[in-house]
């Protein structure tokens, strides 16, 4: 987190820090909302299947976490979460509910149209499409692209699907 | 990870600093050591059946990241390896590289005994039990408990085994 300043960010904006100071209190609440904004979906995700729907937000968080700065600042991010309780209140409140309930209401409309069953436990879900993708992100540096997304969600339908 | 330091190590220890550094030549790679020994299995696991396996695994990893410091140290370390290469090129062959041996050793014998079809893709295995883990440790801070990790197994035995 220390390679990135309000400075920095002033001076890339081409404006006084003063102003940036002036909407955001500190540079961990800039990130998250950054990070916030990045993650948001152009458009919302409702393809009419649950493999569809899956396979566009698998592509739209291979855009954000891929080619996006979230990439870069999340894991920059995640350091400070762990020694700034307000710094994680905040990313939890902002990006990881607004994430969680797009996840949610893709589960909930497959239920209604009997791809998972009614009573299914679908708490899971959100973190088993995203926790690997994340732990690649944060951990393995293994690539987030295209073909594994791909697997990734053969691998979640077949965890939720109704047999 | 400005909150951990050599001084600290060796105060706690009881030792030179010097000591600290005859073994370890930064206090990055000595935490890495550190959570690389806190994940290593007191004895291997082999139960006789993939859900067994998996629910011993699982429980494993909630007192390696619920319980011991590794759950505090890893978030530290996140934000490093983003910037530092040496660092994450050591995380990723010892700690990384050694959990997912132990997961592959686990799907192998899963397929040997039928559990899983011979020909099934089980590369994400490591990472759809691993990765909401993380998820919750460096993301979003929700427990690391053994109902959770209980659902879990239960979703992921649902997505690799024969039908």
């Amino acid at each position: 987190m220390s390679a990135f300043t309000m400075d920095a960010v002033a001076a890339r904006a081409g404006v006084a820090k003063t102003t940036i100071y002036r909407r955001w209190d500190t540079k961990e609440a800039l990130i998250v909302d950054a990070v916030r904004r990045m993650a948001a979906p152009a458009s919302p995700i409702d393809t009419g299947s649950l493999r569809g729907d899956l396979e566009a937000l698998g592509a739209q968080m291979v855009t954000v976490l891929a080619v996006t700065p979230a990439g870069r600042l999340i894991p920059a991010l995640v350091g400070e979460l762990a020694h700034n309780e307000e710094l994680a209140v905040a990313f939890r409140l902002s990006f990881v509910s607004e994430r969680r309930a797009i996840v949610e209401a893709i589960a909930q409309r497959a239920k209604d149209r009997g791809e998972i069953a009614a009573g299914g436990d679908t708490s899971l879900l959100p973190e088993l499409l995203a926790g690997p993708m994340f732990m690649r992100l944060l951990l393995t540096g293994d690539p987030i692209d295209e073909p594994f997304v791909g697997r990734l969600v053969e691998r979640v339908l077949a965890a939720f699907e109704a047999r």
